[in-house]
């Protein structure tokens, strides 16, 4: 089996560190491995799964030699630096959203969109992480009905704010608990015992840009350019999984027994659905774990015949950023040796 | 201004010491105030600004010379006493879901159907807390514009299981900061850093009891049988305020701006929007006052040119209970005064 240079830019974050373990579970073919991050974490030792690694700090020249790039930093370092790795002849797989609407870079997920690798030129993006546990959830159903419309409603884990989130909500508790005044730095108000209705920054339409992320990511990993989705966006004191409340609208009639079997099948989900048992998906039963959990599938009782209502979860930081970018890591070399069987 | 002799059933809970605060806050003119439990907690005193009262025994000879009782007993013991405190001559304002569906009682929120008030022989009821917080949101844009279709997803706080939810939430925060095995009594679920898709047991069709309460009460409410809801309820790791996120579809067009100016003069109902500041309402903003705050008001982005998505707070325990059940309470004494002065 060929083996891979790999490097991992944005290492030492939430995200980062995650597709390292990723990358190790899924035994991910490496012939070396790179762990790039800021000039102040440079020369840090970061340990996994009893292998050391020791963070170098990113810059243009970080690429020469590197077969594959998993892109965990923020938009900016994102612009600045992938274009320096794709001209040194690497393929990057990004996390970050700077890419991912670029009609020259294909947004994969596995599940849904698979063929989409054939059309990279040096960059794939990886989408946005309530839209991947959305999609996941609902492909299953897409493929046999055809979603026209979704009406989404999210619980967001604090992990989508990488590991200040976990600290933010932790601190907050602790000074809750020792009668001190809360301290705010990462999330726009307190977290902690609260909600809040806002992830990014809003747009002119009232939407916040996360809440547009579901309908314009949505829209071209399915293909699907008419979808429509209505999304409210919404921050909970949780800490590593995304639950989403779902009302779909099918082209054609689909009923809960077929949905339920579909599900069941379906690649990348788990049907957890026996709601008499309290069995549901919930965040903490799906933290730390690769499937979205896919339960309490209804009929839409608001007059919709070919309607559905679900709920799923998945983590966010997993399936969510960074296993969902070593699935397409893998997608990506099937396809460089199935090219190169062919050639 | 006449005085009334006032009991309330089921005093001890975390609603009827609400009610009992709410009167003494909206200066309700009481002749004389029983606060009645179950016998283990016959002879506590119950002291609230300023005022100390003696809890008794709730039986049925509790309800001679009482004019007016606010129940907050759960449904079994409400359908055991309501009818003595009936047959005794009182007005009972129920908080319980037991008479909510009878039609020979009035369902009741004052800002949206307080004609209803004419129509009891004895028993009022006080709707579910999830649907008084979404219909006084939605009423002002109801009243203008007709809702036809409601997509529901709740972010129900610990409270609506009473002291044992704030409880629970407590003592699971401190068993994990003392790495303590987590204890599970009054939810199905750990709920501490986690959510329960669940509330109440699940009908037939999927949907749990609190579900169908929204569509059920709502119809009844609005008076309008075809009112298509489709509700998803939620319990999450917040004490006092419910949140909900709605997709409302009406049958006349509305936009942005006139459903702001219609919120912003709504009765019971606070206009918070300016998400461009990060201000909209949250559940520590809205805890421990009476009114419902609305905010992310935007056209429904889902194709449908007559609906809006929206996001409403509000204090589960006074507007959700406590408060609407005293304010039906005052809507009472003004009918029949009222009607004596007619006579």
């Amino acid at each position: 089996m060929k083996k891979y240079h790999v490097a991992i830019l944005g290492a030492t974050g939430a995200v980062g560190m995650q597709m390292l373990e990723s990358l190790l579970e899924q035994d991910f073919p490496i012939a070396s491995l790179k762990l790039l991050a800021s000039e102040r974490s440079a020369g840090k030792t970061i340990t996994m799964k009893g292998h050391s690694y020791i963070v170098e700090a990113a810059d243009e020249h970080s690429f020469d030699g590197v077969n594959i790039v998993l892109g965990a930093a923020a938009n900016d370092v994102a612009k600045k630096l992938i274009p320096h790795a794709v001209k040194a002849g690497a393929v990057v797989i990004d996390n970050s959203s700077a890419y991912r609407l670029d009609e020259n870079v294909p947004l994969i997920i596995p599940e849904v969109n698979p063929q989409a690798i054939k059309e990279h030129h040096g960059i794939i993006a990886n989408p946005n992480c309530a839209t991947i546990i959305a999609l996941v959830a609902c492909q299953p159903l897409h493929a046999y009905a055809k979603m026209k419309r979704m009406v989404v409603s999210t619980y967001q884990a604090v992990s989508g704010a990488g590991v200040n989130g976990f600290r933010e909500l932790d601190d907050q508790i602790e000074a809750l608990r020792q009668h001190k005044e809360v301290e705010i730095h990462t999330f726009q108000h307190q977290i902690a015992f609260n909600l809040i209705p806002q992830i990014g920054s809003f747009d002119e339409n009232g939407y916040s840009s996360e809440e547009m992320k579901m309908q314009n990511e949505g829209r071209k990993i399915l293909n699907e350019p008419e979808l429509q989705v209505n999304c409210t966006c919404v921050r909970v004191p949780v800490y590593r999984s995304h639950s989403e409340s779902i009302m779909v609208e099918f082209e054609k009639p689909i009923d809960v027994a077929k949905a339920k079997e579909l599900i069941a099948q379906g690649q990348g989900v788990k049907l957890v659905d026996e709601p008499e048992k309290s069995r549901y998906p919930m965040p903490l039963s799906t933290s730390d774990q690769d499937l979205v959990y896919v339960g309490r599938i209804r009929k839409d009782l608001s007059g919709h015949d070919n309607a559905l209502s679900l709920w799923c979860c998945g983590d966010q930081i997993r399936k969510g950023a960074a296993s969902n970018a070593v699935q397409i890591a893998k997608l990506l070399i099937a396809s460089m040796e199935a090219k190169q069987c062919n050639e």
